[in-house]
């Protein structure tokens, strides 16, 4: 459980640092990870270049480590505790951030994407980020603004996109169409300070649905891997929209999802 | 005039910072770089995007204050001293690096460029990076593998690139044909760390052709500009190649260069 001052800076920062899964659990979580990047599904994302892996969404459904990782104490407790009611997965996603080749996620807010996209009525959101390899300077760390929530859903262009049945696809791309431009985030840090997430494998944080963020590219030789689950409150629902997006980036089944026993891990 | 420590510490690591301009000489750099920036030249390249301005070429031809820099004590004596003889100017060019659109430059070795390209016949070349904003871990630095010139010429497979009379191109595009790939990368991290070259406007640093290096993407909400000057041996001209590179790109008129007098500045 989190202490009150936890709680407290989570909801002063936008983000905490939680208590990191084990060494051998996340080395499960990588073996699985690369595991789910190799296999074709409609939820793998490519970088630009039309090979490298991106990311792939959903494989909490299909893998029974992810399955078990999203009801693991460590992880979906603290999502709990901070939106104060059961909670669902909205989404669930393992970004590659191949070496050399892993390519940018523009600075953005998540809600935007889920509200216009998804019909999410609030921010009763909690992303819950699992480091998988070391994060570095060097590696395209996630990117923060603390204190950036506090700002409310900002109002960004929408930048032109193809439209149609595929047109989901740009929202999980390097060409964001709800991205935060230079002279908004100049703006924006006039009072707050870029911060990198950096940590070891197995690091944990969670973060607010209005947070300000990013990541750059990976200059390392080696990948830069990372979970990502977001928790809905269950009484939060996805509304009626024109063309709902996939399940695997929008899931509509708010069934609860069922905590392991208390002190569980990833293995029993 | 560098010390023989300063310069027993270029030839172990490959890079050395040396005496910064003031900042009324970068100001003025950097007002100047904008000037060339919004120039339509055949010198100047654009980022994938088609419009975000890279970088351009061979301003010390057609701009007084660079044709002033490039004679500036500080940046030609300790080119000179390294080479240990009189030096041309083979290649000016000052990267844009614009917020959040500048791109990346992959992990590369100069010489191969000139020597394959241009018919360089020995890496008797520096380079002199003048900062004209300063560089962090946010805003695409300049990263370096310390010691790595030691390692000669690299063999790197020639990427495949379209032929013909623009070709060059893709010599100074975020497609590089002589890229260093991860496990080479990989190889050489093995016995050094990459370094990021980060300081205040108008640090200088020079670094050897043979000196691994790359830079990431800027994301932060400024531009990070960088003027690149490459000094070559004049007895150490280009030799005949089937299609020569633009004269911005490789200069053929290997005329030394006449330094301001000692103690000069950009201004008098």
């Amino acid at each position: 459980m989190l202490s009150y001052e936890s709680i407290d800076l989570y909801r002063e920062d936008g983000f905490l640092f939680a208590d990191p899964l084990t060494e051998k659990e996340t080395d499960l979580l990588r073996e699985q990870a690369d595991r789910e990047f190799l296999r074709d599904s409609p939820g793998r994302m490519l970088e630009k270049d039309g090979f490298t892996v991106r990311g792939v969404h959903g494989s909490h459904v299909v893998n029974s480590t992810f399955a078990r990782l999203v009801r693991h104490p460590k992880i979906v407790t603290p999502a709990t505790q901070l939106l104060g009611g059961p909670v669902y997965v909205h989404q669930f996603k393992i970004n590659a951030k191949k070496a050399l080749t892993g390519d940018v996620w523009p600075w953005h807010q998540d809600y935007i994407f889920w509200n216009l996209g998804d019909g999410m009525r609030r921010p009763d959101v909690v992303n819950v980020a699992v480091l998988l390899d070391e994060a570095t300077d060097l590696n395209g760390p996630l990117l923060v603004l603390p204190g950036s929530h506090k700002c409310g859903s900002l109002e960004v262009a929408r930048r032109t996109t193809v439209g149609g049945d595929g047109a989901w696809r740009s929202d999980i791309s390097a060409d964001l169409v709800y991205a935060i431009d230079a002279p908004l985030l100049s703006e924006l840090t006039e009072t707050t300070k870029v911060t990198a997430i950096k940590g070891p494998p197995g690091s944990i944080l969670l973060f607010d649905p209005l947070l300000v963020h990013a990541s750059g590219v990976n200059m390392a030789p080696y990948d830069r891997r990372m979970i990502l689950v977001t928790y809905n409150r269950v009484d939060n629902p996805l509304g009626e929209v024109p063309s709902p997006r996939p399940d695997f980036l929008a899931a509509r089944d708010n069934t609860p999802v069922r905590p392991l026993d208390p002190g569980a891990d990833l293995f029993a």
